[in-house]
Parts: C-alpha cells; sequence; structure tokens
C-alpha cells in the first residue's frame, strides 16, 4: 500500500520551514501532497496561483511531491484524494494548542483520519510566512529564511509601493 | 519499502491511552514496534518483563505490532532495529515541551531519524499511568482506564500490602 | 441566600461545550444567568437576539437559568442583576491565560466579584463556536456540536449564498 | 440546600495564596471544608497534626471554615463528607494542566463532582509552599508570605539543625 | 561604555506596566530610549504624536529616558540610535513565545543585538493597553492602571461620541 | 558605576547552552560573575569544586567573566558580591514559568534586585545538562553540546562503572 500524506497550509509564501517539514516528510511517506488552502477570508500577500507557483519552484528538486489547492473543508478534500494522513510542523506552544483543536475535530469529522506532527528544525523555530513579510517589507534580508524563488517574488511585491495592499 | 515506527515508553502500566496510539499507527506503518524502555533510576511499579507481558495481552488483537524492550540511547536501539521513524503521543503542554526537547536530541544524535507525534485521543487526554496506579493504589475503578489483563495485575499488585514497595 | 451565577459570552452561537458548563453551573448554583455580550467590535453571524432566541430553545428543559444580553462592563452588569459570581469554563492554555487577565481585571474594578472556572468536558474540548461555524459554513455535519435549533439556524443562515457575509 | 466546598491539598505549611482561597471561598459557598492530604509517599516539613493545627490557627477569625484531614481518594472523602463541589486555586500553566488532569479524573471517578477554579490573586501569584520553605531554610524572612503561626512554626522547626530532614 | 538600551512597544497608550519596565530599566542602563513603532496596519486609539507626549509626561520625572519614534525593522533603529540592547516587558505565555520570537529573528538580522527581557511586576501582571481602552470605552475607572496624563486623554477620546472610531 | 551581573545555576554540567548566555551577557555587563549553586538536597553528578574547574576552563577565553559558588538564599549572595542584576537564560514555557516564580520571589526578598532573561540560542534551545547527562551515560556523542574539558570529564565520570550512582 502506497501512503500518501497530505501537508495543508496558506503557505504565503513558503518558508525553509516549510521546506524542512516538506523535505522530512517524503523519506516517511511514498507520496506528499502540499495543498494550498483558499481562505476567503483572510488577506493574502500571494494570490494563491503564486503561492502554488512558488511551491513548484521550491520543492522541484524532490520526487513525490504534488503541490495542489483546495478549499472547503479538508477533511472532504482527503476523502477526494483518497489521502488519510495529514502532516503538520509544530513550533511553539500557540501552534501547539491550535493544531490539537484542528486535529480533533478532523478526527472527530472522519475517524479514519490522522494527523501526524512533526517538530520544526531548531533552525527554523522562529520561523513564519508573517514575519517573512514583515522583514521584506522593509527591505530586511530574508535569503536564509526562504527560498530564492521567494526572494525574487517579495521583492517584485514590495518594489512598487505595493505594500501592505493586500495584507 | 516495509515503513516501521518504533513507539517507546515506559508503559508502566500500559493503558487506553497508550492503546489509542498504538491501534492508530498501525494503520499508517507496516510495522509498529511498542519498546519499553528499561530506566534504572526509576522506581517502577511493574517489572520490564511484567509490562512486555501486559502489552502483549493488550495488543493480542492487532496484527503487525511487536512487544520488545532497550536500554541506553533510543537512537542505537533504532539503528538496530533499522528503524527510522518515532511514534510518540501527545497530550497536553508539558508533554509538548518534553518531547519536542527529546525529538531534538534524538534529531541531533542521528539525522536521518525522524519522530511523529500523535494528538492523544480526547477520550484518554486525561490519562497517564501514574493516575491509574494512584486510583488503583486506593481501590478505585480502572476498568475503563486500561485493558482488562491490567486491571488484574494492578488488583494482583495492591492485594497484599504490596502497596507503594515499588514507586 | 440564593447564589446566582452569571455566566457571560459571545455565544455565536452556543454550542454543547457552553451547554455542558450550564447544566453543570444549576447543579451548584441557585440560579444561573447565561449574559450575551453585546459586542459592537466583532463582527458576529448571528444577532444578539438570535443568540438569545438560540440559547433560550437549547436551554428550554433547565430549570433556573435565565437567558439575557449586556452591553458595557461585566462588573457593571453583575452590579445591576445584584451577581457577585462569574462562572467561566476552561478548555486549553490560551483560553488560560485570557481568562485569568480577564479574572484579575475584573477584580480590579470591583473586589467583591468573584469568577469561577470549570474545565470543559473533555468531549467538548476541542470545541469553539468558531470551528462550528467554519464546519457548517462548508456543508461539514454539525449536529454532534450543537443542539438541533442551532443546527438549523446554521443550516437557513449559509443556505441563500450568505456565507461569510456577517464574519 | 446548604452549599458545601472542599478544598483539597498538601498545605505544608499554608500560606497567605492558601488563606486568600479559604477567604474567598466561605463568600460564595456556605461552608468549605479545608482538607489536608494525608500523602504517605511525600517526604513533608509538617506532620499531618501540625498542617492541620497550622490551618486552624490560620482560619480561626472566619466562620463556616472546617479544617479535616483525608488519605486515599478524593472522590471517597467528598461522599463520605456529602460534600460534591471542590475548590483549587490556579496561579500559573503548570498548575493548569495538572488541575485539569485531576477535575477531568476526578469527574471520571464520580459524575456527581465538580471542581470550581479561582485564580490566585496577583499579590500571591508567585508563592508555594516549596518557596516558602526554601526561604526560611537560609533565614530569609517569610513574614509577608505566610500568617504568624507558621512564621513561629517555621522558625522553630529550622532552628536547631532540622534543615532538610524531612524533605 | 555608556549603555544604551531601547525599549520599543505601540504604548496605546502608555500604562503603570510600561512605567514599571521604564524605571526598572534605567536603574540598569545608563540611558533609556522609548520608541514608539509607528505600525501602519493596525488602527491605534492615539496618534503617534499623541503617544509620544503622554510617554513624555509620564516620564518626565526620570532622568536618562529619551521618548522617540521609528518605523520600519527595530534592527535598522537599534544601528541608527548605535543601541545593541533590547528590553522588554514579559507577562504571561502568550507574550513569551511572540517575543521570543521577535528576538530570535532581530538576533537573526543583526548578531550584535542582544534582547533582555523582565518580568512584569505582579502587580501589573493582568495590565495591557489593549484592557484600558476597554475599560475607559465604557466609562470604567483607569486611574490605578495609567498615569494622570492618559487618564484624561482617555476621557477626552471617548467623551465625544469618538467611541471605536480609530479601533 | 561598573555594572555587574550575576549569572546562577547548578552547571552539573556546564553546556554550550550556558556558553552562549556567558559570551553574550559579557558584551553588555562589565562583569559576569557564574555563580553555582551549592543544593545539598539534589544529587548532582560533579562536586561544586569540579563544576567550579569545568567553568574555569570553559570560560578562560572570556574576560571580565568571574566564576564562584554559593551556598544559601540567592539575594544574600548578591548583597556580598554587591550586585543586583541577575542574569538566567530561557529555553521554553517551563523555564519561563519557573523563573518567573523566581524573579518574583528574589524582587519581593530585595526591591533592588533585577532579574534580566536572555533567549537561548536556537542552537541550544533543546539541550541541557540533564540530556547532556544521560546521553554520556550511555556513550553517545556530546562533543557538539559541551566544551572540551567537559566532554573528558563525562567520559571520565562514566568510564568505571560509576554511572548513575550520584545521580
Amino acid at each position: 500500500m502506497a501512503s500518501i500524506a497530505v501537508y495543508p497550509g496558506s503557505f504565503d509564501p513558503v518558508t525553509f520551514g516549510h521546506l524542512d517539514i516538506i523535505e522530512r516528510s517524503v523519506k516517511v511517506f511514498d507520496r506528499v501532497i502540499v495543498a494550498v488552502l483558499v481562505n476567503r477570508s483572510k488577506h493574502p500577500l500571494f494570490t494563491v496561483e503564486e503561492r502554488v507557483q512558488l511551491l513548484k519552484e521550491a520543492t522541484s528538486h524532490l520526487k513525490n511531491v504534488e503541490i495542489d489547492s483546495f478549499s472547503g473543508l479538508l477533511v472532504d478534500y482527503m476523502r477526494k484524494r483518497s489521502a488519510r494522513t495529514i502532516v503538520k510542523g509544530l513550533r511553539a506552544i500557540t501552534d501547539f494548542e491550535y493544531e490539537m483543536q484542528m486535529a480533533l475535530i478532523n478526527k472527530n469529522l472522519d475517524h479514519e483520519i490522522e494527523t501526524f506532527f512533526m517538530m520544526t528544525s531548531k533552525e527554523f523555530s522562529f520561523l513564519s510566512s508573517s514575519i517573512v513579510k514583515e522583514v521584506a517589507r522593509y527591505g530586511g534580508p530574508v535569503s536564509d529564511l526562504v527560498p530564492p524563488c521567494v526572494v525574487s517574488a517579495l521583492k517584485a511585491k514590495f518594489a512598487d509601493g505595493d505594500q501592505g495592499i493586500h495584507s
């Protein structure tokens, strides 16, 4: 039986912290689907299409990784993709409580679905998409926080007085 | 490639919370090794042999589960068993911090080893081996906390004024 | 002396977690006032009138429960109702820190007022009004999360493309 | 119906933090039983008799407070005393997690029993019996941490090279 | 070598909790710069100019304190001011996790910069600018939470139906 | 005025995490006194003399660092050394709560004394003396966790079946 794991998230944009989880997951599961959540109520910096594209570039060196997007309930998406395992990264306590709640509600919606958590590597324990955007907005260096394609995308996004418009 | 997960712990004694993690793990991994830690510095209620035996009885309905024991470093045991995935249950914040520390030190000792965490089902979020022993010591009911073989073992252990001798 | 407890909250909408706290409170206090906070700065899904009505239906089997609403400071409302005891449910750490802050500020505003906390039953530890709305918005099942009158109200609210309008 | 609350603990020795909880509880409940836990496996500084005596002196100004001791399961003691409400103080997160676990196990042992938590007043948020003993052991001032009878008892206990004997 | 510390924050408005940190910092450092963050994406109650002015009045009794404002990255501001030490107050766990993340990202941006944390005095552990505004908005007393100049400023701000307009 | 900071702890033995705090502290304070706590009630692996000696070797490259030991209350030691600033490292939540309690009790014992906290660098967030001893006990590699002199000392300590004798 081929094991499939889904790694859901906003990825706005993908960071080295996310890549760390993806790279470690593909060693354990036969196939990892990175699924960008289409969330109408947030105000992302990058469109879903841009986020999918950046993830594709950032994971082009990895086999068995697929980039996709979904809207609606995660459990519905899981069933559509015949996947039963969710993978998430944990950095800190606040992550932990929110993710525990999500894992329990997902298990409540579908008892077949399991969520596995990995601790984010210590190098990236402080890293989040929000903090990357904050640093990039003011011209700070982000090349040790995100892959090169995201460095360029952030530069383009903040180049023309576009700061803060989407967020 | 057959996926092997090791679920290490004291299991003094095994509870329904542990069984919950074992039963959910065998759905994701091809084989789960439950590994009882031989820890000289603690004062367990049950011997390692008793703990292994109770785990065997409690998991006799499950395929692909092996009960074993080990001493020394977990990463050394993992290598000996050709396993690279550790499975642990998380109940609460204090668990989280300790387990995060253990996951990071194990990753530091061997970069190939990954730890996956599962949230304990909400029915067992309050359950620990310590609390089971505390309740059993004073004659409280434990049949909805541990499997039948452990109910009997606890009764025998506390029957003859033996209370507190090993702990 | 008849003991009166006030259970304040947004109740947008009431869940089985809230009902659990209400049902357990009326066993301890002579009278429990469930007080819906009128909060102008949030964007609720249900109006205050709808939330009061749903609470009334959901607690119609309980004696000694009154449903009310208030705006302004809780301590002012308490004095108006001649009540000195606040009851709140605690699910998790984030709850804990926020509620501790609120309990301390309320005690600072009026030394006569006491806040008592109850742990949410483990069946509902993952449950919040937000997560119920999120699940209902995408057509997921909520009948084991909220009482029947709320199931209907959510269905009606999300039936006609009304999604997200109030939140 | 007269409302009875039981406030269990080690009280080794009673501090101003404990007294704060007792004084606030007697305003809400008709009667508060302070119950000293006889715990064979710990090494207390004061005997159960000494701890009961110090509590009696420290609460002599309060009506409707009874000092008692118990061994075994708290729920058994509650039934014996026809009490169904437990009162506990919460200072911090570590308190919170342990007490949540105890509240859930007690509810599991007897569904009729409720635990109510009060936040320790901010003046005493840092205070514990352990820290009082640590300060007293080295001759530090404790008169703003514990009532006068306990100041004397600690002085006597540590006067004659008795330091650390019971702990 | 004169030691300079920067104490950054929103200070919307300054509270006795902030003043506590400022007063304790000037005893340790030769000079403390209180730096109001100009954050375009929030909706403050007071303008940056008002916040700076209130801080100046509230600290007029202290030598070696300078009030300033800055926009952009804190590390850039630090370099401009030739300062290498950040001072922050910690009240609770949620503070802790956010501040740890900020300290790590700032250290990542500039290895020369150190962040020192002080625990907020227990009298102010429940206090935040948000809760002050919430209490003042509904006419509750705030004179034991903020200095007199802020009491007046809040009264003026909420006097003329201006409630909630900026927040 | 020369600024003096005291960095107290058990240092059983000193790790790279401790060294990180020491090295960063000497950049901010004119003089840092590393003070080994003589704690009769614990069972250390190294004697106080050994711990002081290892600290001296590990900090021999640093100016303005003094290694000392003390027993009794920290505030008494601070006064004896004419120091008013304590420096501590914070790794995680459990650290945070304990250290907050200690900072508050120390401030209660002497209002002139301030405690400053530094976040442990992310490379060492998982590191503790306990975990180093656990790894060394079973022959695991510790050279990236502790300085060379401690590697040798641990090897000597565990060479001759001495395992666990002091702990």
